[in-house]
């Protein structure tokens, strides 16, 4: 049985990404049994491993033969990348974390790892860098337009139906042929993922769900045909509940996950009980991606001070979605 | 010194709202000294009584004299009401629930009393009344346009802008000059209840609060002006922050109330943190008007299992907001 093959970016260089990933990977015990290979440069990982007083064997590979690579080890990624800035936005941190991400990537695409887990990029680097996207994400979506955000917790799961666009083109959205496509997607990218038992639970968009069309109309012309549509390709889907409820609903049920049908809808109950502790998982790509769901916490990178807790699941996630 | 005169309606006599009130009432060490004047009939404080086992002495007054008033008592609707009907909606509880609370607001208006709490009416019993209204707020925006919506527990409180009205309406309302208004009647009422002390948040409208235009311009042309005017006339109020952040900036301080754009924006934030504990307060009223933040309980009426402890904070909430 050969192990999963679990690609793992180091995020942006001056951030807290290296870090929780090395501690992550260091507290062995409390992850399966995996080949990761990280996407970074030595010199990077040497000095995080320093700082933190961490030793470990993390040899650099040039191929990635299942059969013969050790535990954790290293795809180096060439970058300009000669001072580390720890804490702050740079042009250079902005191009290194790029290229980790771009590489892995392309690895992924290849069949040549199973999944990526992604440390946090600055948006702010990449932009200084002249990166034409704002984040993984969007990267990601312009490659695989169906791609999907998903957000994982002990305490509650969401998916978004839309994510970065204003709310009023959101609202714009929402229509039968749209949603229809999109929960097909989420089931199918669930069942390759060996997630066959998952209970969807749909979110109204108006007040109330609409109180029977007294507070708006989409739940009873868009949002419930596509519902039943789906439930006949069978799907276990039910809505539309109220925004309001439908968080309470799911919440504590680990097989059952909210479909939020705008960005903040999701966000705002997914932030309120799961905060710095879920895990942000893409689906819709031919690939598994997670990534904690934690920024770059310049204000406290290198000071051995980052929880490795969410990198740790992002990890275990990864695994277990993909193997 | 004369004590606060706080009425308190019974809400459908067929839900938990007489239970509650009665409990609550029954533990008076946990309450503020005050003079509680109950809108009600005798026949249904007597059942309830019996059916908790306590003993109250209730009398009923015909004038509200602040110096000659027992510290409960009842003041007496007349209704159809023959048979208690527990347990389901009915044109007699519809009628009889909308008699106490409009009789109540009258007397408020009249400031023969100074707060009413309210328990939950049924909008189901209201409409087989043939009510025109589907609920307290509705009846009381309808006599006070600028009435405002809010929900206070003690760990997070929210302010809404707008409510029951379809998502697309609620993202026309969003110009400045009606947000101006609106921080501006909130923050009166505020004071008036004297609670000058609040630091508002408002939440933006879009993802990451359009970021800076990218994802809406809602923040920058609609909502920034406003929130600068309103502290120019000297309101301690910031924002626009993004919406899945603001709600965790404001949670666990007692001064900060979030100004939530939309019914669902707040209520999702609130209900996953503060589910069937919070108070909701009308502001932007001549009178002080509270509620306990759970429904009527037709599956558990008049079986004493009710947890009054949402409706002994509305009662305390409502008394320090008026005296």
């Amino acid at each position: 049985m050969t192990l999963p093959r679990i690609g793992i970016t180091l995020g942006d260089p001056g951030g807290i990404g290296p870090e929780v990933t090395l501690r992550a990977l260091s507290q062995r015990d409390a992850l399966p049994r995996a080949n990761y290979i990280l996407f970074g440069t030595r010199k990077l990982i040497r000095e995080t491993l320093q700082s933190l007083g961490l030793s470990m064997d993390i040899p650099a590979i040039s191929r990635i033969v299942p059969s013969d690579i050790p535990p954790i080890s290293l795809w180096e990624i060439q970058t300009s990348l000669e001072v580390l800035s720890r804490g702050i936005a740079s042009e250079e941190n902005g191009e290194a974390s790029f290229r980790f991400f771009a590489e892995a990537i392309k690895k992924a695409r290849a069949s040549a790892i199973d999944a990526i887990v992604t440390a946090p990029i600055s948006k702010r680097s990449w932009s200084l860098a002249g990166i034409p996207y704002p984040g993984h994400t969007e990267y990601l979506s312009q490659m695989y337009p169906q791609a999907i955000m998903t957000f994982w917790s002990e305490k509650i799961k969401v998916a978004l139906f839309s994510h970065h666009i204003s709310l009023k083109t959101a609202l714009e959205r929402i229509k039968t042929k749209n949603l229809q496509e999109f929960f097909l997607i989420l089931h199918q990218s669930l069942v390759q993922a060996r997630k066959k038992n998952i209970q969807f639970l749909v979110s109204g968009l108006n007040p109330h769900a609409g109180e029977e069309g007294l507070m708006g109309t989409e739940e009873r012309d868009e949002i419930l045909p596509a519902i039943e549509s789906a439930r006949g390709e069978g799907m276990s889907i039910q809505g539309p509940y109220p925004p309001d409820i439908v968080f309470r609903k799911a919440y504590g049920y680990p097989n059952k996950m909210v479909i939020a049908l705008y960005h903040d809808q999701g966000l705002i109950a997914f932030k309120m009980v799961a905060f710095d502790e879920g895990v942000n998982v893409t689906l819709g790509l031919p690939f598994v991606r997670t990534s904690p769901d934690h920024g770059t916490g310049f204000d406290i990178a290198g000071q051995g001070k980052a929880n490795p807790k969410s990198m740790t699941e992002a990890i275990k996630l990864a695994i277990e979605l993909s193997s």
